[in-house]
């Protein structure tokens, strides 16, 4: 009953909308950067009381890292999709559920890399990306299966292409999750190198012979 | 005086704003998520000491479900509305007041549903939804009275139909308000039934003989 | 050397941006709300303690009215608005900055509206809406000033009738600002009754013969 | 294999991502005005005790000022460009992960600004503009190269201006970073005084022989 040209019109809501989650995610991340005060900055001064915080400065750009990359995710998704369902939309809000969660873990692991809390702290960082990465997969699965919700002009290569290229994070991620139990330290790095490669370089996941993300 | 085109933009405009609205206030949520120091985690480690934080957590899924909700309720009816006038901006002001102040509910629920200020603050958690729905409820019957500020297409059928989906709101969380002074952890628990039932499945509102929301 | 509809279109990022920082900023005072912890109620009740906070509740609900009406009418403006220099971008970031400001001043009278420093508190306040009026007045006379920055389907009644309504701002915001060393409880209800009765009502501003805002 | 009008959609939605990002880093730097307490408040008046807090006043205007002229630079230099590729979405990516972190080094100069870490809260606060200046320079000419992503209407007068005016920024940021090691306060004032000046009149780089800033 609705032409495509107001379907297609919805999905820029959607799309807003989820972008607006996302930008005002990664901008929330700064405020967990806390500034040490004149008291608490001993002789080594200033800078050495800051690089003290590495954790949270490295929490800070992983994850900012990250959710940019689902960001670029979730917009090469949405090039390819024309319309919306309830379902789709279902699996649209766990994602942003997710995306808007993500400071919380980022605190966490900034706060008990370092004690002895750093496995848990570090299990549940590397299981949200696992999350976000299962939901986009679902996302995109839900989509593309009999070309549901994709437009006319998509064609199968594409579909595949993407299909593989998603397929790889929860791959990685359930790695890093893994990890976690073992050096929390290496679970945290591994993450950070997934978001950095991914949003910067893209040569780690070309090893497994997937094209770059373009968005 | 102002030919159909520049009136359809301005809708455009208000929803744009009212979208920024919504997506800040369910991002803002998380920042009641507190990281729990080393010296606040005893014997029973990380994972206990945030399980401890329930309230907080389900509140926090509780209200992003809500305004998940209400954002594509919101955006339903204002697919149906070419026209606005100071009334429905007025009414559409008090919406935007609402779901801004939802936090606060969400963060004084999770506080106090485990002490002896349950009772209040789980009904203040309801009442803030009841006003929100019927807030979506007049803004509704206002646009559609006399078809005043719906758009042309839009058919009688359409309008009862939303009209009747529409209605279920403040009567279920009335009974939510209600069920406060029984039960905090019911009436709770019943917001976020109501929630995820309509964020996600539907189906308890079906028993009601309502459809599906689209969006 | 621009034809005129790449300038419509630089208009219309003007306004997205500000609009995002006018949505952020009315949701970003809800932060201000402060749960009582349970040692902080005392044996009047959780009810009690939350309306022992009734000046951030107000505050509170008069900032948001505040930048609402400030909203509507800088959408107001631009939309009479076809091009942009310079200066009067220079305007807008003032804007924006007096924008962004408002949590601020909203916090400072709440926090002191009962104490010694209620005029101090209440006259920033009045103060900031001063500013906020000016800069939309200084805003429109530059643009209209010889039909500078106007499309040219915009009338001579137009102007005079935006002029008009315009220049009741800031004499009613100078009123609540002396009225700040009088009595500041005067100062801060004038304040809200402003805000209520432009965002809600307009029926104060219409016994100066000025009609209602218009989006 | 994608059509031009396809790939300015693309530029249009990475505006707008970007946009939001500008916007709430923006908004977000008000949460650092603190209100002073009744008991902080000394015999002075809260007057006194506001400007008390003048680095932190200073710093936000001079932080506001900073990223609206990054806001106007980033736009003015997307209307020249067509087509995105990685490498160009990696350079902004770049850019809004130190527009968000902004708040962070606004924080720390306040802070710190009158105490024995002057200089170096004041070289972290130039360095992050510096670094800023430098990615946007850097995106400009990449995109800029042999025309690479520039839309086919963009002269070489016209991109030799841009790349002439954007070639200030590094140079005057990186005087301000030096700056600090000799006289934090000279260096901040020196970060503030580019700000406004960009933001507002742009007769400081007029002495450079470069035109005013064009949005």
């Amino acid at each position: 009953m609705t032409p495509a040209g107001e379907e297609e019109k919805e999905t820029g809501r959607l799309e807003a909308f989820s972008d607006g989650v996302f930008a005002i995610a990664m901008t929330l991340l700064v405020l967990d950067l806390k500034v040490p005060k004149s008291g608490e900055v001993d002789s080594g001064g200033l800078l050495a009381a800051l690089f003290g915080q590495w954790p949270m400065l490295i929490a800070y750009l992983a994850s900012f890292a990250t959710i940019l990359v689902m960001w670029v995710n979730h917009h090469r998704m949405l090039r390819h999709i024309r319309h919306t369902n309830d379902t789709f939309l279902y699996l649209n809000g766990l994602l942003l559920l997710l995306v808007t969660f993500v400071p919380f873990p980022t605190a966490l692991v900034a706060a008990h890399l370092r004690d002895s809390h750093a496995r848990t702290a570090a299990a549940i960082y590397a299981g949200t990306y696992e999350a976000l990465a299962l939901v986009l997969n679902l996302m995109w699965s839900y989509a593309a299966k009999g070309h549901r919700l994709l437009g006319s002009q998509v064609n199968a290569a594409q579909v595949h292409a993407i299909t593989r290229q998603y397929r790889t994070g929860p791959t990685l991620y359930l790695i890093a999750f893994g990890l976690a139990f073992l050096s929390p330290e290496a679970s945290f790095g591994f993450c950070l190198l997934l978001a950095v490669d991914w949003a910067f370089t893209g040569s780690l996941t070309r090893l497994f012979g997937e094209p770059r993300l373009q968005m």
